[in-house]
Protein backbone atom coordinates (compact mmCIF):
# COMPACT_ATOMS: atom_id res chain seq x y z
CA UNK A 1 0.00 0.00 0.00
CA UNK A 2 1.38 3.59 -0.95
CA UNK A 3 2.18 6.01 1.69
CA UNK A 4 -0.85 8.26 0.62
CA UNK A 5 -3.18 5.11 0.58
CA UNK A 6 -2.34 4.30 3.87
CA UNK A 7 -3.04 7.51 5.22
CA UNK A 8 -6.50 7.86 3.18
CA UNK A 9 -7.58 4.43 4.98
CA UNK A 10 -6.54 5.45 7.99
CA UNK A 11 -7.89 8.65 7.97
CA UNK A 12 -11.28 7.29 7.11
CA UNK A 13 -11.11 5.20 10.03
CA UNK A 14 -10.40 8.05 12.21
CA UNK A 15 -13.86 9.72 10.88
CA UNK A 16 -15.27 6.31 10.91
CA UNK A 17 -14.56 5.91 15.00
CA UNK A 18 -15.17 9.74 15.79
CA UNK A 19 -18.39 9.85 14.42
CA UNK A 20 -19.35 6.79 16.06
CA UNK A 21 -18.54 8.14 19.58
CA UNK A 22 -20.11 11.14 18.56
CA UNK A 23 -23.48 9.74 17.67
CA UNK A 24 -23.34 7.67 21.30
CA UNK A 25 -22.23 10.87 23.33
CA UNK A 26 -25.04 12.44 21.32
CA UNK A 27 -27.37 10.19 22.31
CA UNK A 28 -26.66 10.49 25.66
CA UNK A 29 -28.19 13.98 25.63
CA UNK A 30 -31.81 13.19 23.72
CA UNK A 31 -35.37 12.30 24.30
CA UNK A 32 -34.45 13.59 28.27
CA UNK A 33 -36.11 15.42 30.19
CA UNK A 34 -33.49 16.86 32.02
CA UNK A 35 -33.85 17.93 35.95
CA UNK A 36 -31.91 21.08 35.30
CA UNK A 37 -31.57 22.27 31.84
CA UNK A 38 -28.85 24.53 32.36
CA UNK A 39 -26.70 22.30 33.89
CA UNK A 40 -27.79 19.56 30.93
CA UNK A 41 -26.82 22.70 28.32
CA UNK A 42 -23.77 23.14 30.02
CA UNK A 43 -22.64 19.68 29.85
CA UNK A 44 -23.21 19.59 26.02
CA UNK A 45 -21.22 22.39 25.61
CA UNK A 46 -18.54 20.68 27.23
CA UNK A 47 -18.49 17.55 25.62
CA UNK A 48 -20.03 18.13 21.92
CA UNK A 49 -18.09 20.79 21.23
CA UNK A 50 -15.94 19.03 18.62
CA UNK A 51 -12.93 17.79 19.48
CA UNK A 52 -9.96 15.43 18.20
CA UNK A 53 -11.75 12.61 19.79
CA UNK A 54 -8.00 10.73 20.50
CA UNK A 55 -9.53 8.43 23.20
CA UNK A 56 -12.28 6.87 21.68
CA UNK A 57 -9.98 6.65 18.52
CA UNK A 58 -7.77 4.74 20.90
CA UNK A 59 -10.10 2.26 22.41
CA UNK A 60 -11.38 1.56 18.96
CA UNK A 61 -8.46 0.96 17.54
CA UNK A 62 -6.98 -1.29 20.17
CA UNK A 63 -10.08 -3.08 21.50
CA UNK A 64 -10.75 -4.29 17.29
CA UNK A 65 -6.82 -5.47 17.24
CA UNK A 66 -7.53 -8.50 19.85
CA UNK A 67 -11.07 -8.79 18.07
CA UNK A 68 -13.15 -6.99 20.16
CA UNK A 69 -16.50 -5.84 18.44
CA UNK A 70 -17.04 -1.91 17.30
CA UNK A 71 -20.82 -2.09 19.53
CA UNK A 72 -18.82 -3.81 22.75
CA UNK A 73 -16.09 -0.93 22.52
CA UNK A 74 -18.80 2.07 22.46
CA UNK A 75 -19.77 2.23 25.89
CA UNK A 76 -15.39 2.63 27.38
CA UNK A 77 -15.15 5.09 24.05
CA UNK A 78 -17.57 7.07 25.35
CA UNK A 79 -16.32 6.99 28.78
CA UNK A 80 -12.92 7.79 28.44
CA UNK A 81 -14.42 11.04 26.55
CA UNK A 82 -16.39 11.94 29.48
CA UNK A 83 -13.42 11.62 31.24
CA UNK A 84 -11.40 13.85 29.09
CA UNK A 85 -14.08 16.50 29.01
CA UNK A 86 -14.82 17.11 32.32
CA UNK A 87 -11.29 17.47 32.83
CA UNK A 88 -11.01 20.03 30.25
CA UNK A 89 -14.27 21.76 32.04
CA UNK A 90 -12.55 22.30 35.10
CA UNK A 91 -9.17 22.94 34.15
CA UNK A 92 -10.45 25.61 32.26
CA UNK A 93 -11.62 26.99 35.20
CA UNK A 94 -10.52 30.95 36.85
CA UNK A 95 -8.79 28.99 39.73
CA UNK A 96 -7.13 26.58 37.16
CA UNK A 97 -5.68 27.20 33.89
CA UNK A 98 -7.88 30.26 33.59
CA UNK A 99 -8.94 29.85 29.68
CA UNK A 100 -10.98 32.04 27.84
CA UNK A 101 -11.56 29.43 24.58
CA UNK A 102 -11.63 25.57 24.15
CA UNK A 103 -11.77 24.36 20.28
CA UNK A 104 -12.20 28.31 19.14
CA UNK A 105 -15.30 28.37 21.14
CA UNK A 106 -16.25 30.06 24.50
CA UNK A 107 -15.04 27.65 27.94
CA UNK A 108 -17.84 26.48 30.07
CA UNK A 109 -17.32 28.50 32.54
CA UNK A 110 -17.44 31.73 30.17
CA UNK A 111 -20.39 30.50 27.91
CA UNK A 112 -22.37 29.89 30.96
CA UNK A 113 -20.50 30.60 34.58
CA UNK A 114 -18.49 29.46 36.55
CA UNK A 115 -20.68 27.45 39.25
CA UNK A 116 -22.88 25.80 36.22
CA UNK A 117 -19.23 24.62 34.80
CA UNK A 118 -17.86 23.11 38.33
CA UNK A 119 -21.01 21.27 38.24
CA UNK A 120 -21.38 19.90 34.58
CA UNK A 121 -17.41 18.86 34.55
CA UNK A 122 -18.67 16.84 38.01
CA UNK A 123 -21.27 15.51 36.29
CA UNK A 124 -19.97 14.50 33.04
CA UNK A 125 -17.51 12.56 35.20
CA UNK A 126 -20.19 10.58 37.07
CA UNK A 127 -21.59 10.44 33.85
CA UNK A 128 -18.88 8.65 32.32
CA UNK A 129 -19.23 5.81 35.23
CA UNK A 130 -22.82 5.49 34.16
CA UNK A 131 -22.14 4.64 30.92
CA UNK A 132 -19.53 1.90 31.76
CA UNK A 133 -22.50 0.70 34.46
CA UNK A 134 -25.20 0.61 32.03
CA UNK A 135 -23.42 -1.77 29.24
CA UNK A 136 -22.75 -4.24 31.73
CA UNK A 137 -19.68 -5.80 30.66
CA UNK A 138 -19.04 -8.84 32.06
CA UNK A 139 -15.88 -7.36 33.04
CA UNK A 140 -17.10 -4.01 34.26
CA UNK A 141 -15.09 -4.17 37.61
CA UNK A 142 -11.60 -4.26 35.52
CA UNK A 143 -12.97 -1.41 33.13
CA UNK A 144 -14.21 0.85 36.15
CA UNK A 145 -10.91 0.38 38.02
CA UNK A 146 -8.91 0.95 34.92
CA UNK A 147 -10.82 4.32 34.41
CA UNK A 148 -10.57 5.20 38.46
CA UNK A 149 -6.68 4.68 38.88
CA UNK A 150 -6.03 6.27 35.36
CA UNK A 151 -8.44 9.20 36.22
CA UNK A 152 -8.32 9.87 39.93
CA UNK A 153 -5.39 10.69 42.14
CA UNK A 154 -3.09 8.27 40.87
CA UNK A 155 -3.54 9.58 37.64
CA UNK A 156 -4.75 12.74 35.91
CA UNK A 157 -6.23 14.74 38.96
CA UNK A 158 -2.44 14.36 40.09
CA UNK A 159 -1.13 15.31 37.39
CA UNK A 160 -2.96 18.74 37.05
CA UNK A 161 -2.44 19.11 40.58
CA UNK A 162 1.60 18.42 40.43
CA UNK A 163 1.24 20.46 37.15
CA UNK A 164 -0.26 23.39 39.20
CA UNK A 165 2.46 23.05 41.38
CA UNK A 166 5.33 23.55 38.68
CA UNK A 167 4.40 27.03 37.20
CA UNK A 168 7.06 28.91 38.09
CA UNK A 169 9.39 26.06 39.36
CA UNK A 170 11.89 25.16 36.85
CA UNK A 171 11.31 21.25 37.28
CA UNK A 172 13.94 18.83 35.36
CA UNK A 173 13.22 16.68 32.46
CA UNK A 174 12.44 13.76 35.27
CA UNK A 175 9.82 16.10 36.81
CA UNK A 176 8.24 17.25 33.49
CA UNK A 177 7.84 13.21 32.68
CA UNK A 178 5.81 12.41 35.90
CA UNK A 179 3.64 15.08 35.60
CA UNK A 180 2.77 14.36 32.25
CA UNK A 181 2.59 10.35 32.91
CA UNK A 182 -0.14 11.33 35.50
CA UNK A 183 -1.78 14.54 33.96
CA UNK A 184 -2.27 13.13 30.57
CA UNK A 185 -0.51 9.40 29.38
CA UNK A 186 -2.48 8.08 32.41
CA UNK A 187 -5.77 8.36 30.62
CA UNK A 188 -4.11 7.39 27.03
CA UNK A 189 -3.25 4.41 28.72
CA UNK A 190 -6.27 3.51 30.13
CA UNK A 191 -7.96 4.03 26.83
CA UNK A 192 -5.84 1.31 25.16
CA UNK A 193 -6.48 -0.99 27.96
CA UNK A 194 -10.15 -0.32 28.33
CA UNK A 195 -10.21 -1.51 24.42
CA UNK A 196 -8.21 -4.16 25.14
CA UNK A 197 -10.36 -5.28 28.16
CA UNK A 198 -13.19 -5.63 26.19
CA UNK A 199 -11.66 -8.70 24.32
CA UNK A 200 -9.39 -10.09 26.86
CA UNK A 201 -9.07 -10.70 30.44
CA UNK A 202 -6.49 -9.23 32.45
CA UNK A 203 -4.46 -11.61 32.11
CA UNK A 204 -3.79 -11.66 28.57
CA UNK A 205 0.07 -10.86 28.30
CA UNK A 206 -0.36 -8.59 25.33
CA UNK A 207 -2.05 -6.12 27.64
CA UNK A 208 1.72 -5.22 28.92
CA UNK A 209 2.70 -4.88 25.14
CA UNK A 210 -0.03 -2.37 24.65
CA UNK A 211 0.70 -0.53 27.70
CA UNK A 212 4.17 -0.31 26.80
CA UNK A 213 2.73 1.19 23.72
CA UNK A 214 0.17 3.65 24.92
CA UNK A 215 3.04 5.04 27.44
CA UNK A 216 5.49 5.62 24.66
CA UNK A 217 2.61 7.45 22.39
CA UNK A 218 0.96 9.23 25.79
CA UNK A 219 4.47 10.90 25.88
CA UNK A 220 5.18 11.52 22.53
CA UNK A 221 1.48 13.12 22.49
CA UNK A 222 2.38 15.98 24.87
CA UNK A 223 5.94 16.60 23.76
CA UNK A 224 4.30 17.33 20.28
CA UNK A 225 1.75 19.31 22.11
CA UNK A 226 4.85 21.61 23.49
CA UNK A 227 6.11 21.74 20.26
CA UNK A 228 2.83 22.67 18.54
CA UNK A 229 2.39 25.46 21.19
CA UNK A 230 5.63 27.13 19.83
CA UNK A 231 5.56 26.32 16.55
CA UNK A 232 2.13 26.37 15.67
CA UNK A 233 -0.62 28.79 14.64
CA UNK A 234 -3.52 29.96 16.71
CA UNK A 235 -6.04 29.10 13.71
CA UNK A 236 -4.63 25.50 13.22
CA UNK A 237 -4.68 24.93 16.62
CA UNK A 238 -7.97 26.43 17.70
CA UNK A 239 -6.52 28.18 21.03
CA UNK A 240 -4.07 30.67 21.13
CA UNK A 241 -0.52 29.24 20.57
CA UNK A 242 2.53 30.45 22.73
CA UNK A 243 1.01 29.73 25.84
CA UNK A 244 2.96 28.16 27.81
CA UNK A 245 5.78 30.24 27.31
CA UNK A 246 3.39 33.47 28.39
CA UNK A 247 2.39 31.10 31.36
CA UNK A 248 6.35 30.91 32.19
CA UNK A 249 4.92 26.55 32.04
CA UNK A 250 8.11 24.18 31.56
CA UNK A 251 7.56 22.45 28.20
CA UNK A 252 9.68 19.76 26.44
CA UNK A 253 11.46 22.67 23.69
CA UNK A 254 11.90 24.58 26.63
CA UNK A 255 14.06 21.86 28.63
CA UNK A 256 15.43 20.21 25.59
CA UNK A 257 15.29 22.83 22.51
CA UNK A 258 13.19 22.27 20.06
CA UNK A 259 15.58 19.56 18.01
CA UNK A 260 16.04 18.13 21.24
CA UNK A 261 12.45 18.11 22.08
CA UNK A 262 11.50 16.71 18.37
CA UNK A 263 13.99 13.95 18.63
CA UNK A 264 12.89 12.43 21.65
CA UNK A 265 8.93 12.47 20.41
CA UNK A 266 10.62 10.41 17.05
CA UNK A 267 12.16 8.14 19.81
CA UNK A 268 9.13 7.14 21.72
CA UNK A 269 7.54 6.76 18.62
CA UNK A 270 10.16 4.31 17.80
CA UNK A 271 9.86 3.09 21.14
CA UNK A 272 5.89 2.35 21.01
CA UNK A 273 6.27 0.70 17.38
CA UNK A 274 8.75 -2.27 18.76
CA UNK A 275 6.13 -2.54 21.51
CA UNK A 276 3.82 -3.78 19.67
CA UNK A 277 5.66 -6.26 17.49
CA UNK A 278 4.11 -9.67 19.30
CA UNK A 279 0.64 -8.42 18.43
CA UNK A 280 2.03 -8.73 14.43
CA UNK A 281 -0.68 -7.69 11.55
CA UNK A 282 -3.59 -7.09 13.68
CA UNK A 283 -1.80 -3.89 15.46
CA UNK A 284 -1.02 -2.00 11.49
CA UNK A 285 -4.06 0.14 12.56
CA UNK A 286 -2.50 1.02 16.15
CA UNK A 287 0.55 1.54 14.33
CA UNK A 288 -0.26 4.19 11.99
CA UNK A 289 -2.36 5.97 14.73
CA UNK A 290 0.69 6.53 16.70
CA UNK A 291 2.80 8.36 13.43
CA UNK A 292 -0.40 10.41 13.10
CA UNK A 293 -0.23 11.46 17.10
CA UNK A 294 2.97 12.29 16.55
CA UNK A 295 3.14 13.46 13.00
CA UNK A 296 0.18 15.83 13.04
CA UNK A 297 0.38 19.40 12.93
CA UNK A 298 -2.74 20.27 15.29
CA UNK B 1 -37.66 -1.41 75.75
CA UNK B 2 -37.63 1.98 77.46
CA UNK B 3 -37.20 5.09 75.64
CA UNK B 4 -34.15 5.50 77.09
CA UNK B 5 -33.09 2.29 76.59
CA UNK B 6 -34.29 2.05 72.87
CA UNK B 7 -32.31 5.63 72.38
CA UNK B 8 -29.25 4.01 73.90
CA UNK B 9 -28.87 1.23 71.74
CA UNK B 10 -29.32 3.65 68.55
CA UNK B 11 -26.82 5.82 70.12
CA UNK B 12 -24.56 2.64 70.21
CA UNK B 13 -25.35 1.45 66.91
CA UNK B 14 -24.59 4.62 65.31
CA UNK B 15 -21.31 4.86 66.67
CA UNK B 16 -20.23 1.33 65.82
CA UNK B 17 -21.85 2.09 62.42
CA UNK B 18 -19.91 5.77 61.76
CA UNK B 19 -16.35 4.04 63.50
CA UNK B 20 -16.63 1.02 61.01
CA UNK B 21 -17.00 3.78 57.82
CA UNK B 22 -14.18 5.73 59.60
CA UNK B 23 -12.17 2.99 59.91
CA UNK B 24 -12.80 2.29 55.94
CA UNK B 25 -12.07 5.58 55.08
CA UNK B 26 -8.83 6.23 56.64
CA UNK B 27 -7.81 2.98 55.23
CA UNK B 28 -7.94 4.34 51.81
CA UNK B 29 -5.03 7.03 53.00
CA UNK B 30 -2.89 4.96 54.66
CA UNK B 31 0.38 3.24 53.72
CA UNK B 32 0.63 4.93 50.02
CA UNK B 33 2.55 6.87 48.05
CA UNK B 34 1.07 9.32 46.70
CA UNK B 35 1.53 11.45 43.56
CA UNK B 36 0.83 14.46 44.59
CA UNK B 37 0.87 15.15 48.53
CA UNK B 38 -0.94 18.18 48.64
CA UNK B 39 -3.80 16.61 46.36
CA UNK B 40 -3.83 13.55 48.72
CA UNK B 41 -4.13 15.89 51.99
CA UNK B 42 -6.64 17.96 50.66
CA UNK B 43 -8.60 14.76 49.73
CA UNK B 44 -8.19 13.72 53.35
CA UNK B 45 -8.94 17.37 54.68
CA UNK B 46 -12.58 16.81 52.62
CA UNK B 47 -13.20 13.24 53.85
CA UNK B 48 -11.92 12.91 57.23
CA UNK B 49 -13.02 15.96 59.33
CA UNK B 50 -15.61 14.50 60.76
CA UNK B 51 -19.60 14.64 60.01
CA UNK B 52 -22.44 12.99 61.06
CA UNK B 53 -21.75 10.17 58.40
CA UNK B 54 -25.61 9.65 58.04
CA UNK B 55 -25.31 8.33 54.54
CA UNK B 56 -23.39 5.10 55.87
CA UNK B 57 -25.48 4.47 58.64
CA UNK B 58 -28.24 4.38 56.38
CA UNK B 59 -26.30 2.02 53.98
CA UNK B 60 -25.61 -0.69 57.31
CA UNK B 61 -28.79 -0.47 58.52
CA UNK B 62 -31.02 -0.99 55.11
CA UNK B 63 -28.44 -3.77 54.23
CA UNK B 64 -28.89 -5.36 57.74
CA UNK B 65 -32.32 -5.38 57.58
CA UNK B 66 -32.66 -7.44 54.54
CA UNK B 67 -29.85 -9.90 55.82
CA UNK B 68 -26.31 -8.23 54.47
CA UNK B 69 -23.31 -9.08 56.38
CA UNK B 70 -21.60 -5.91 57.96
CA UNK B 71 -18.17 -6.65 55.80
CA UNK B 72 -20.18 -6.71 52.05
CA UNK B 73 -21.90 -3.07 53.17
CA UNK B 74 -18.22 -1.25 54.11
CA UNK B 75 -17.69 -0.45 50.18
CA UNK B 76 -21.04 0.73 49.60
CA UNK B 77 -21.01 2.86 52.32
CA UNK B 78 -17.26 4.11 51.65
CA UNK B 79 -18.55 5.14 48.39
CA UNK B 80 -21.61 7.06 49.15
CA UNK B 81 -19.48 8.89 51.56
CA UNK B 82 -16.84 10.29 49.22
CA UNK B 83 -19.47 11.33 46.81
CA UNK B 84 -21.21 13.21 49.58
CA UNK B 85 -17.67 14.38 50.52
CA UNK B 86 -16.79 15.49 47.34
CA UNK B 87 -20.18 17.31 46.71
CA UNK B 88 -19.58 19.08 49.94
CA UNK B 89 -15.86 20.37 49.02
CA UNK B 90 -17.23 21.63 45.67
CA UNK B 91 -20.41 23.44 47.20
CA UNK B 92 -18.48 25.30 49.10
CA UNK B 93 -16.27 27.08 46.77
CA UNK B 94 -16.61 30.50 46.25
CA UNK B 95 -18.37 30.13 43.46
CA UNK B 96 -21.09 28.46 44.73
CA UNK B 97 -22.05 28.83 48.39
CA UNK B 98 -18.67 30.66 49.46
CA UNK B 99 -18.52 28.97 52.78
CA UNK B 100 -15.31 29.35 54.89
CA UNK B 101 -16.20 26.67 57.68
CA UNK B 102 -17.29 23.44 57.79
CA UNK B 103 -17.84 21.03 61.14
CA UNK B 104 -16.05 24.16 62.62
CA UNK B 105 -12.83 23.75 60.42
CA UNK B 106 -11.37 26.06 57.70
CA UNK B 107 -13.29 24.24 53.93
CA UNK B 108 -11.16 22.59 51.55
CA UNK B 109 -10.10 26.09 49.59
CA UNK B 110 -9.65 27.95 52.85
CA UNK B 111 -6.97 25.25 54.06
CA UNK B 112 -5.57 24.86 51.02
CA UNK B 113 -6.53 26.49 47.62
CA UNK B 114 -9.29 26.63 45.28
CA UNK B 115 -7.68 24.50 41.98
CA UNK B 116 -6.58 22.13 44.97
CA UNK B 117 -9.53 22.11 45.99
CA UNK B 118 -11.68 21.19 42.62
CA UNK B 119 -9.28 18.71 42.23
CA UNK B 120 -9.80 17.29 45.30
CA UNK B 121 -13.74 17.00 44.81
CA UNK B 122 -12.98 15.32 41.69
CA UNK B 123 -10.40 13.10 43.03
CA UNK B 124 -12.89 11.94 46.13
CA UNK B 125 -15.80 11.46 43.38
CA UNK B 126 -13.58 8.84 41.19
CA UNK B 127 -12.75 7.58 44.47
CA UNK B 128 -16.00 6.85 45.14
CA UNK B 129 -16.25 4.34 41.97
CA UNK B 130 -13.05 3.13 42.76
CA UNK B 131 -14.10 1.75 46.06
CA UNK B 132 -16.97 0.25 44.51
CA UNK B 133 -15.46 -1.38 41.70
CA UNK B 134 -12.66 -3.16 43.44
CA UNK B 135 -15.21 -4.70 46.25
CA UNK B 136 -16.69 -6.89 42.94
CA UNK B 137 -20.02 -6.99 44.62
CA UNK B 138 -22.33 -9.34 41.91
CA UNK B 139 -24.59 -6.95 41.58
CA UNK B 140 -21.94 -3.78 40.91
CA UNK B 141 -23.73 -2.58 37.79
CA UNK B 142 -26.83 -1.83 39.62
CA UNK B 143 -24.76 -0.38 42.47
CA UNK B 144 -23.03 1.95 40.27
CA UNK B 145 -26.06 3.02 38.50
CA UNK B 146 -27.64 3.50 41.87
CA UNK B 147 -24.37 5.83 42.62
CA UNK B 148 -24.18 7.67 39.46
CA UNK B 149 -28.28 8.38 38.91
CA UNK B 150 -28.59 10.10 42.64
CA UNK B 151 -25.50 11.76 42.05
CA UNK B 152 -25.16 13.29 39.10
CA UNK B 153 -27.30 15.03 35.99
CA UNK B 154 -30.46 13.72 37.24
CA UNK B 155 -30.07 14.06 41.44
CA UNK B 156 -27.52 15.61 43.38
CA UNK B 157 -25.45 17.53 40.55
CA UNK B 158 -29.15 18.97 39.32
CA UNK B 159 -30.17 19.95 42.72
CA UNK B 160 -27.57 22.21 43.11
CA UNK B 161 -27.77 23.74 39.71
CA UNK B 162 -31.72 24.12 40.62
CA UNK B 163 -30.24 25.58 44.26
CA UNK B 164 -28.07 27.76 42.71
CA UNK B 165 -30.75 29.25 40.22
CA UNK B 166 -33.44 29.68 42.92
CA UNK B 167 -31.37 31.86 45.43
CA UNK B 168 -33.57 35.41 45.22
CA UNK B 169 -36.32 33.81 43.22
CA UNK B 170 -39.18 32.50 45.16
CA UNK B 171 -40.24 29.47 44.65
CA UNK B 172 -43.13 27.79 45.79
CA UNK B 173 -43.34 25.07 48.22
CA UNK B 174 -43.41 22.51 45.25
CA UNK B 175 -40.41 23.81 43.33
CA UNK B 176 -38.53 23.69 46.64
CA UNK B 177 -39.30 20.28 47.15
CA UNK B 178 -38.26 19.13 43.39
CA UNK B 179 -35.00 21.05 44.39
CA UNK B 180 -34.04 19.05 47.64
CA UNK B 181 -35.38 15.78 46.04
CA UNK B 182 -32.61 16.16 43.58
CA UNK B 183 -29.77 17.91 46.04
CA UNK B 184 -30.00 16.16 49.29
CA UNK B 185 -32.82 13.21 49.05
CA UNK B 186 -31.79 11.61 45.93
CA UNK B 187 -28.63 10.16 47.83
CA UNK B 188 -30.31 9.66 50.76
CA UNK B 189 -32.55 7.06 48.51
CA UNK B 190 -29.20 5.85 47.08
CA UNK B 191 -27.84 4.86 49.99
CA UNK B 192 -30.60 2.74 51.29
CA UNK B 193 -31.06 1.24 47.75
CA UNK B 194 -27.57 0.49 47.95
CA UNK B 195 -27.03 -1.28 51.25
CA UNK B 196 -30.18 -3.07 49.91
CA UNK B 197 -29.20 -3.98 46.76
CA UNK B 198 -26.29 -5.67 48.71
CA UNK B 199 -29.09 -8.26 50.11
CA UNK B 200 -30.96 -8.69 47.57
CA UNK B 201 -31.71 -8.07 43.65
CA UNK B 202 -33.44 -5.38 41.86
CA UNK B 203 -36.39 -7.49 41.66
CA UNK B 204 -37.06 -7.46 45.01
CA UNK B 205 -40.23 -6.15 46.32
CA UNK B 206 -39.17 -4.45 49.40
CA UNK B 207 -37.03 -1.82 47.61
CA UNK B 208 -39.97 -0.55 46.49
CA UNK B 209 -40.98 0.14 50.57
CA UNK B 210 -37.86 1.40 51.34
CA UNK B 211 -37.51 3.79 48.41
CA UNK B 212 -40.74 5.36 49.82
CA UNK B 213 -39.37 5.47 53.49
CA UNK B 214 -36.00 7.11 52.43
CA UNK B 215 -38.02 9.60 49.86
CA UNK B 216 -40.07 10.36 53.20
CA UNK B 217 -36.75 10.99 55.77
CA UNK B 218 -34.81 12.81 52.86
CA UNK B 219 -37.14 15.50 52.52
CA UNK B 220 -37.73 15.13 56.21
CA UNK B 221 -34.72 15.71 56.67
CA UNK B 222 -33.58 18.71 55.18
CA UNK B 223 -37.07 20.82 56.27
CA UNK B 224 -35.55 19.53 59.91
CA UNK B 225 -32.30 21.22 58.46
CA UNK B 226 -33.48 24.23 57.25
CA UNK B 227 -35.64 24.65 60.71
CA UNK B 228 -32.26 24.20 62.70
CA UNK B 229 -31.39 26.79 60.56
CA UNK B 230 -33.38 28.80 62.50
CA UNK B 231 -33.38 27.65 65.84
CA UNK B 232 -29.93 26.04 65.98
CA UNK B 233 -27.14 28.12 67.70
CA UNK B 234 -23.84 27.88 65.98
CA UNK B 235 -21.96 25.81 68.50
CA UNK B 236 -24.32 23.03 67.92
CA UNK B 237 -24.12 23.12 64.12
CA UNK B 238 -20.71 23.58 63.60
CA UNK B 239 -21.52 26.22 61.13
CA UNK B 240 -22.92 29.94 61.00
CA UNK B 241 -27.27 29.64 61.93
CA UNK B 242 -29.08 31.97 59.62
CA UNK B 243 -26.92 31.47 56.47
CA UNK B 244 -30.02 30.59 54.95
CA UNK B 245 -31.92 33.74 55.74
CA UNK B 246 -29.20 36.09 55.03
CA UNK B 247 -28.40 34.81 51.30
CA UNK B 248 -31.74 34.82 50.70
CA UNK B 249 -32.05 31.41 50.26
CA UNK B 250 -35.71 30.04 50.09
CA UNK B 251 -36.42 27.67 53.09
CA UNK B 252 -39.34 25.83 54.26
CA UNK B 253 -40.08 27.75 57.34
CA UNK B 254 -39.78 31.21 55.32
CA UNK B 255 -42.48 29.27 53.12
CA UNK B 256 -44.52 27.28 55.97
CA UNK B 257 -43.37 29.22 59.07
CA UNK B 258 -41.98 27.19 61.84
CA UNK B 259 -44.60 25.30 63.18
CA UNK B 260 -46.22 24.35 59.20
CA UNK B 261 -42.58 23.23 58.54
CA UNK B 262 -42.47 21.33 61.67
CA UNK B 263 -45.70 19.63 61.23
CA UNK B 264 -44.74 18.74 57.92
CA UNK B 265 -41.75 17.27 58.85
CA UNK B 266 -43.64 15.13 61.53
CA UNK B 267 -45.86 14.07 58.68
CA UNK B 268 -42.94 13.34 56.63
CA UNK B 269 -41.92 10.98 59.72
CA UNK B 270 -44.88 9.60 60.07
CA UNK B 271 -44.92 8.36 56.14
CA UNK B 272 -41.17 6.86 56.36
CA UNK B 273 -42.51 4.62 59.37
CA UNK B 274 -45.94 3.79 57.75
CA UNK B 275 -43.46 2.39 54.50
CA UNK B 276 -41.63 0.65 56.56
CA UNK B 277 -44.67 -2.26 57.40
CA UNK B 278 -44.09 -4.76 54.67
CA UNK B 279 -40.93 -5.31 56.36
CA UNK B 280 -41.96 -6.56 60.10
CA UNK B 281 -39.30 -6.66 63.02
CA UNK B 282 -36.32 -6.16 61.01
CA UNK B 283 -37.16 -2.71 60.27
CA UNK B 284 -37.16 -1.34 63.54
CA UNK B 285 -33.52 0.06 63.19
CA UNK B 286 -34.57 2.05 60.49
CA UNK B 287 -37.58 3.42 62.47
CA UNK B 288 -35.56 4.28 65.38
CA UNK B 289 -32.76 5.82 62.79
CA UNK B 290 -35.88 7.97 60.81
CA UNK B 291 -37.02 9.39 64.41
CA UNK B 292 -33.38 10.60 65.24
CA UNK B 293 -33.16 12.21 62.02
CA UNK B 294 -35.75 14.31 62.26
CA UNK B 295 -35.84 14.88 65.89
CA UNK B 296 -32.13 15.78 65.85
CA UNK B 297 -30.86 19.37 67.14
CA UNK B 298 -27.99 19.83 65.14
Amino acid sequence: MSVNAEFSSLEARLAGDRARVDTCLERLFNARLPASSRLEAAMRHGVLGGGKRLRPVLVYAAGRALGAPAEALDAPAAAVELIHAYSLVHDDLPAMDDDDLRRGQPTVHKAFDEATAILAGDALQTLAFEVLAVAEHPRLPALIRTLTMASGRDGMAAGQALDLSSVGNHPDVESLATMHRHKTGALIRAAVRLGALVAVAESDPRLGALDDYAAAIGLAFQIQDDILDVTGDAATLGKASGADAARNKPTYPALLGLDGARAKARALLDEALASLAPLGEQATPLAELARYMIERDH
